[in-house]
């Protein structure tokens, strides 16, 4: 259930359709249902930006498709993330899309879009990080953009983009190894940065904390970090933001 | 040199008051100057929306000095962090502001605010690094309200908050220990969250690294973490993003 | 052989049955029996008020196996932690039960329940540990509930369960990631809570190491933590704390 | 403002000599006050079965002394940890005490004990901690034993305590260096034990993380873990776990 | 070539079988021989008081087969450690002997045995690694005893074995976990004390990183440590210290 | 009490000047004093091959006198390690000895040495760590050699040692940084080698970690590794070690 | 793209056969070509001294070979990492050159060498590792030299090859364990020494992590380090030393 | 004693000034001199290409005088690295150069330098750092340029000094914080580069250790990694180098 059926929903009382004790009871009791090992939360788009969303790793396939079902059924829009294609496959709804490289499944993607995303990565390894960020931006409603494998040791591939970096309302910058591409880029523009570490790399790389802790100690001031490898998360805040362009 | 000196420069080659050659030598040599043990960088709020800021531990009084008094002439507006008493005693600027218990120095403080920051903290130790941030979201140009000391242990005190906390446009979580202020505050609003561990704490907080890790792996998607204690950079980040509000 | 048989033993020593000499040695030649590879502690119940167990992860399928047999023989009762099916498949013993999800196997499970240990989780991936908990404290002869998927990113669906909460004399307290739920249940009650971290997660999760230094720093005074996932340590040490209730 | 205190106002609520809605306002009202760095919670006792506590390390002395007068006015009793001589000094209340070893400062300690909590340390300089737990307790309305410098590496040493240890209801063991001290009063009785690691030793006791990870890794089913050199938090779960004790 | 043939070599040359030169150029021109990927030195024992030893793990078997070749010519015995049974049975040397449950294989074992070292484990899975040292110990001319599954928490057990630990003249003591047993054994006896942490556990036992640390800081001064499931070298160890009794 | 009272005790024990209960007595009342903050092990030689030794720091001045009276009246020999001057001034004991470098008091040192032990060290600033095992080793009874800064950078220094290293009976070699030097001296002696990571360095050096781990990872086998800095433990093993030499 | 093509293109410009501004745009346009996920530098070369290396562990095999190909095109000579038999099968280029231990792929080959890079390792299974550099090296136009399995704990074995050591140029010493190598034959020449520490060993090994900080903290000043198991990048930097040697 | 005196003494030998007993007695004796605490090693400019350094830091005034002293009277140069500028008063040698920043003491420059070796910082902090190694590579005899303060935030600052950059025969890049310069001037040039992780920074910088695995994981191959704020190893690496260029 998101905010504009909830906005509905109001606008109803306020239009005399719908008495207030109906919409308090429709509102009350909707917050979430149990279906015995997960308790579903419709409201959670109202209070957090984002739709309800599935981590399908560490759960059965049995356990994905009938959250799955439930939330289709109340909300008609979510995500599932680190998915398999046999997810996919078992998962009878028209209109969901399945992106294989991250193992994003997307039902009800939001139509009209706004403002200006733009996912970078340093390497080529870094591409199903940033596209899980790219997908998730796009599904909520941000116009997304992107530019891969234009990491430090080149900088003249990264000047080639500085116009786009310019641009963009808001930049998520997927990086491994050393995960120097945010302080770089975060000198060619002043919209707010969304570093995210990736696992790329070996040895010393130790599975992206180097990364991370570079981002996190970047001499650009105000520059986001995620956790390593998530892409889903860069997704939803560069949303965040991105929607309070134009906010009254 | 900010973003609305340089405005000015242009609309002076706009209406011909300034010739364009001139405006490009302007721009040109004005970047950075060599005064030896520091390249001061006056274009820097053009390319990353903030003022130069001089992180004054690491650096003698005199260094911290000769660079202030070389911003002061040139740009009129900057920050020094981690200052101590004595540096603000010896710099002899009309208008430097003093805030004893983040040990910021602000010169030059934007007058228009706009938007709503809201800065909070889980505990009584949280509030030098939220008070960092506060000051320098401030001083950037944003609105900015606080709330300290509603740990995530006595919920009713949080929960007095919640109006506060659904119309701010960004917010800005300090917190400590386990870090959980975060995740319990994402779950009562949509606006992006900025969380700040601090180093309060003692044995396995292991000087914030623990609420660091606590925060990175919050169970509300998209909330952006900065260094432990790294009060500057969320204030830096919440004024950023909260610009973006009414931006065409 | 459980306090119960020892109780026994000393009661026909008080009243002429049994010899003291017969009882000593009885007792003293009881402790353990040597089965080659494993010295299987039949007084163990007696000194630390759980009975064997048998932790199957390491050991062969036969060395469990034949563990199994000698303690069936002697003590009655007893659990296997970590076992396969194939293991449970194997053991023929009338009686067992099988818990597929957290690999336990029981055999001679306590008949009268006492007291109230509530086990809860953030998140469906916790559950697992959590009913190794739950199955444990019930084996010991604690009544035990449950609620699962109550993380503190929606804090309605917690606040449903403040009555449960406030009534258990023990709460289980399974979560990963930012691990924080324990700290938000313990502003909710005023008995003792077992938080055990879990290995959910990926990235800085640490494999449960964020969640157990989490727990560890909770701003709620006094919470008992346990090592990563150890389901089986949470359900032992409630069962201690709840028994202590109305014992003289 | 204690259980007691809550009680009698309840039971004028029972007896008419106090309305509903004056003692609902009481209550309501009552949660916290706000002093501007700090809110105290004064219904905390009824929540999580502790006083409010002020941490004084990371807070100035005269933040401690203006919490501590809030405090002293509403609920009469309360802690301060990590507190020096100096505030102990400057604190003009009645029939404080202050405990040097441990810095802890008690106002208004509890008067009729029950049970019996058995504090023991593994060496002499594990003592400051043991204490913070005994005297915590003990404030809390246990009678506490404590019985010190028992390492393993002398069994004959605890072996005379063994009795002691059996009639204890609850123990906390401290331990720095290996921190075996746990597992081995562990084998030796069926009450709950509550480890506490402390930053004894050097070099690879790694300021007390050795001690703690031994300690979650007792073979020992079911052992508390606290943080490294939590005795306040110790004392706190030993009262807890204490008062089960007898109660209905 | 072990110690008793370069003896042989420099009695033949006191009593005039050999000449001075002839010794000199078999000792110098015997250190090692090159076999292109290894070069294998015959001279180890003599200054090591070990034969060579071939650690399978990291080398092909076709490697692992060449130079077992080359030493079985040259030295007669030797070991390899980590073996698999597909190297042992392609391995065409009589009397090799192979022990699955470590994957250690013999060739030409010492047999004349002296001394005694004890070799326990505190559980069942650490079982592998104390054989690994028992097996090289007893190759290298110790007599081994072994006593296993006598952990900390059932000291009655341990008590049992108190003669045996008297009169060893050198202990192995492996244990995982909490890694508590060699600082309980270290209580029993004054002969050097050798502790093998192993990677027995699950979460925060770390791979043996916990035992390893509690090892080190042990109260009982001077136990050595070993690396993590380094049987092997606590062998080595163990006998080089039990070939002083006696020695001249 | 040392081995050698005991034995007396023993001798008139068999000689008929003391009656078996009076020795029994003696023997079983002694083992240890409490003087409330530390139980005093007199038995502790007895039992691990070392006297009792107070590891000063973390005690305060009084508390390391008074124990040390203690022990002077029944065992009349013991070490203090770690000692500032100022104890041993305030000790007034006859023929107590004062180390500067390493801190350490020795009272009632053992006249008769035997064996050999060489203590080396890497560099300079491992002396203070090698004297710590030199002076304890030399306390028990051992003849020590030391050969200080022949690091592995220099092999020629070392080369003109080997005959040292060749004649010692046991080897104590201290090092910091890349802690090379014991697996260099492992290749040149078949003696026990017992290595002693110091905390020289700085940076990666982990304030010895990396030290530790060297030697923990050496590729000469059976190498004894203490914790980090651990002199004295060092000089306990080796004169375990070396006393096993022409031992029946 | 290498240097030799682009002093041709300079050569023309300079001879007359080609335009300047021809040779800009060759140049200015050649940078790299975008294959969508993949931006090939062609450039790079002439930028850091070694051509285009494609690192195939994480990415696809179709990745590679399409990379690959385009590489082949435009500069004719190129490597390829951490490449599997199958990518080499797949890859119908005329010369290249699959080394199966590394895992090597070679198109294109400098044919004339210069100078001496000295490649060794510590033990039998860092052999992969120096080979990687060994063939890098050779391939970009170095004369490699290589002496494998001279570890610390047999110096004689070292010494036989001073004579090779002193000789070289630049020197790689690849080394699991301990990581001692370079420290030794850092004290046997005065040529740059680039340790590469490899990821052999188990237990406290920790992946490369101690060797490496081992090499980190040599004793011998101005030792270059790599990551662990960093042969590629151990063979550029050789070769970018080695290069110098006779350039005016 | 450097190379030339060497030579001097092999070129007395070659015109027969000097027998060739008398040099090889000179050269054999010479190695080093016993002043009781520290081995002095003439020799070391002959094996390494570095004279001997004193690391005063963790040595005592005293000690670090007399090596000194020692060391001025055989060699005549060489350099103490973190002095006191008390040391430096009390050490009374005609042509001493004290380092204030760095902490340097410099006795007998080599006056001919070659080659050219530029040094450059991130930040205004890392300056001790680099001018330790721009001090340690002038001594040596190198030519040696610094440029300071030129982080990656700042483009155009660093496009500035690419033709300093390009010229150079070797390049030292100090940086703390996330240490990306290295990789950003190594997409520059195609000659050797020494990075050297300082300790600049707070909370995940981790004592440097983020800087130090930022640079082994760069994504320009080749480039050499110092232990953290290892200013001195650098410039000898860099030394080692520039040496290379024109040798034959």
């Amino acid at each position: 259930m998101d905010n504009k059926k909830i906005k509905n929903i109001l606008a109803s009382v306020k239009d005399g359709s719908v008495s207030v004790g109906d919409a308090l009871r429709t509102l009350k009791h909707l917050p979430y249902e149990d279906i015995s090992f997960a308790r579903i939360d419709h409201h959670r788009h109202l209070r957090q930006g984002v739709p309800e969303v599935i981590f399908a790793s560490g759960k059965t396939d049995e356990q994905v498709l009938s959250i799955a079902l439930a939330m289709h059924k109340k909300s008609g829009s979510f995500l599932i993330t680190k998915a398999s294609r046999q997810i996919f496959d078992s998962l009878n709804i028209r209109g969901a899309v399945f992106y294989p490289e991250s193992g994003l499944i997307s039902v009800g993607e939001e139509k009209k879009k706004k403002g200006t995303v733009l996912v970078m990565t340093a390497g080529t390894s870094d591409i199903p990080v940033a596209e899980e960020a790219a997908v998730t931006a796009s599904f909520l409603g941000s116009n997304v953009e992107s530019v891969y494998d234009v990491g430090v040791a080149g900088l003249h591939r990264l000047m080639d983009t500085s116009e786009q970096i310019r641009k963009a309302h808001v930049l998520v910058v997927a990086a491994g190894m050393e995960g120097a591409l945010p302080s770089v880029v975060g000198g060619m523009t002043d919209s707010p940065i969304i570093a995210v570490p990736t696992s790329t790399g070996y040895g010393t790389s130790l599975g992206g904390l180097t990364a991370l802790f570079a981002m996190l100690n970047s001499c650009v001031p105000g520059i986001a970090v995620m956790n390593i490898d998530n892409g889903f998360g860069a997704g939803c805040l560069a949303h965040k933001i991105n929607v309070l362009v134009n906010r009254k």
